[in-house]
């Protein structure tokens, strides 16, 4: 009789009407049915990253999605840029490197993301292939300016692959207008879904700098993804399930429209910071990403809040990784969860930390956030 | 995208355990399976109520459980008062009519319920056979003290009937440590559950009285569910699917144990009560029911009102019926609904008043209701 509820940044909370599209007898791939499905997705896809790109779809997470994009299309024999702000920045590097990639590694301090500015001076000396950056680093909850790196790349030979596995669908991101060359995708953040879906769209010049490399992989090759795509299709046996759920998913955003998620998501973040600060809690990242969260534990708070803010009011947020583990708690603001469930986290935040015994005037972060949260609907 | 929450006072919100539970395929009721869940579900019926009475289990409304008690148990040849408090009162007295009795009808001013004091000074003039009474009228939103009055009927021949419809598994109720004759009880309320089960407990003194009952019924005949219970069995075909429903939504509650579920709903309507009258909101029942609440409307404010909490915040309540049609909504505590789905109401409220022009300090009503929510978990 604790209802959960999942503020953990990933996966996220999947809401009925998806699960019971998935619920439904499973059908073979090799049909029409299939096909006539699987077409109408890859439009939805192209519309929510704002692209006339093929979007990409493989069984397999988010991971898989950037190692696809590396090891496929990242061109061999020059550097590759990977800034590392945090876990997943970390793990670009590491991917770039089981392939044999030169790899540039761009440490930032957590909590701050690489500037355009970083950018430039690096690619402006020559010899990089591509630059990865993570538009969202879920570890450190620290959003880059995509938008401002894509201004330097896109008019040179050098590709830029974004991971945005907690960005597409939560943050403003336009592809095609912003020149993104690669964005890999997961599905269990901002599309509602359960994890085992992994999304990427590649550009023509990615396509084209593609052409020189021998991948040494096979289910991870992009080309034969982007063969099958043309005729509404895939290589190898898709996860039929999560690609029906996926088109409820996408139905249901589009209904709303993106932009209009975007703002919603933006005053959730919003009211979590402003709620949080009224509690005298600190925001973690120095460039607080929009769709998910990181807040300071007080003095004499470790990672116990979490696992009683779990048991006591059926609230899953995430903790800190490296460094900051048991410092820092991680609050999602993609997908399903919504601004009344935020609130109600909000409370039971303060509840906790009460019990902590930290100094918390009840009801005071929990105004603070229902006076930003005002403007949602 | 618009998430949907039930704060309607029946249908309440089902937990996703126990529409998966009904989710499994059907099977047949003439068997070992059924008698053997059904016995079970049997038992921890009586657990809920406090009682050694078997209860029975019929597939219909909460209207069918209490016309069955009153077509089959009711001694025919004397009076029978009906307390009528609000809409439901109002139907049992006609329900009694249409069985021929000869009713005693005791108005009541909507938002007051019958004192036991009132139900002695009828019942010691003699010649009553039942007093049918609702412990907590949905439509006014107000509690009956029926421990008092069956401190009343308990020890003389006179039956009591109770509708414990939007009370059975919401508010403290002990039929046999009481001395209730008679509990009638809808699915769709505190048990978490789908409309579609009418449940009924009887006790040795009423099965006693309808001895000389001739009831002008077949399918609502008590007498003949009471015979096929005794081997775990029904006599017409059963609501399978609710039962095994039921089943969940019993075990998910025994789990916590119902004295502390009565004191989380105990909780919300405290805390609703006390975050709209720190809205300027007044609260319209004088004995406020705690599993559900009436609000007034504030000056120019009608049910435009719930249009919009719904359509804006996919907040479901109910509104008045009657005489206060359009002057009060009904906010439900019972079953799945939670402490921060309250709190997240009482906010939704704040927006929707305020954008119907009510004058409300955002996030007050919302603050004062997180300081009586502190003590839920």
């Amino acid at each position: 009789m604790i209802k959960q509820r999942m503020f953990t940044p990933g996966p996220t909370d999947v809401p009925a009407e998806v699960l019971n599209e998935m619920a439904l007898p499973i059908f073979h791939h090799r049909t029409e049915q299939f096909r006539k499905m699987f077409g109408a997705v890859n439009e939805s896809l192209k519309k929510l990253l704002f692209t006339k790109n093929d979007v990409l779809t493989l069984a397999g997470s988010g991971t898989a999605a950037m190692e696809a994009a590396i090891g496929t299309l990242v061109p061999r024999g020059k550097k590759v840029l990977v800034a590392n702000g945090g876990k997943f920045g970390e793990r670009w590097a590491k991917v770039a490197r089981v392939y044999g990639l030169e790899v540039d590694e761009v440490k930032q301090e957590w909590g701050t993301a690489i500037t355009p500015e970083q950018v430039k001076a690096k690619i402006s000396a020559g010899g990089y292939g591509a630059v990865i950056i993570t538009h969202s680093e879920t570890s450190t909850a620290t959003v880059a300016d995509v938008k401002g790196i894509a201004a330097i790349t896109r008019d040179t030979d050098v590709l830029l692959l974004v991971d945005a596995i907690t960005s597409a669908g939560a943050l403003p991101l336009k592809q095609d207008e912003w020149g993104i060359d690669v964005i890999g995708i997961g599905s269990q953040k901002a599309l509602m879904l359960p994890p085992g879906l992994a999304l990427v769209s590649v550009s023509p010049k990615a396509w084209t700098a593609a052409e020189s490399v021998k991948a040494p992989v096979f289910y991870l090759n992009l080309k034969a993804y982007r063969k099958s795509l043309a005729d509404s299709d895939v290589p190898y046996t898709p996860a039929i399930t999560l690609i029906r759920g996926l088109a409820k998913a996408l139905s249901m955003i589009e209904a709303v429209g993106i932009e209009k998620l975007w703002a919603r998501i933006a005053i959730m973040a919003k009211a979590t910071r402003e709620g949080c600060q009224a509690m005298g809690l600190k925001v973690y990242s120095r460039q607080p990403s929009d769709s998910v969260t990181a807040i300071w534990y007080p003095p004499g708070v470790d990672d116990a809040f979490r696992k009683k803010l779990k048991s006591k009011y059926g609230c899953n947020v995430a903790g800190g990784q490296d460094d900051i583990t048991g410092k820092v708690f991680r609050v999602n603001h993609m997908g399903w969860t919504d601004p009344l469930d935020t609130l109600g986290l909000l409370a039971a935040v303060e509840y906790t930390l009460a019990e902590l015994g930290a100094k918390v005037e009840i009801g005071k972060g929990v105004a603070a956030a229902a006076r930003v949260l005002k403007d949602w609907a």
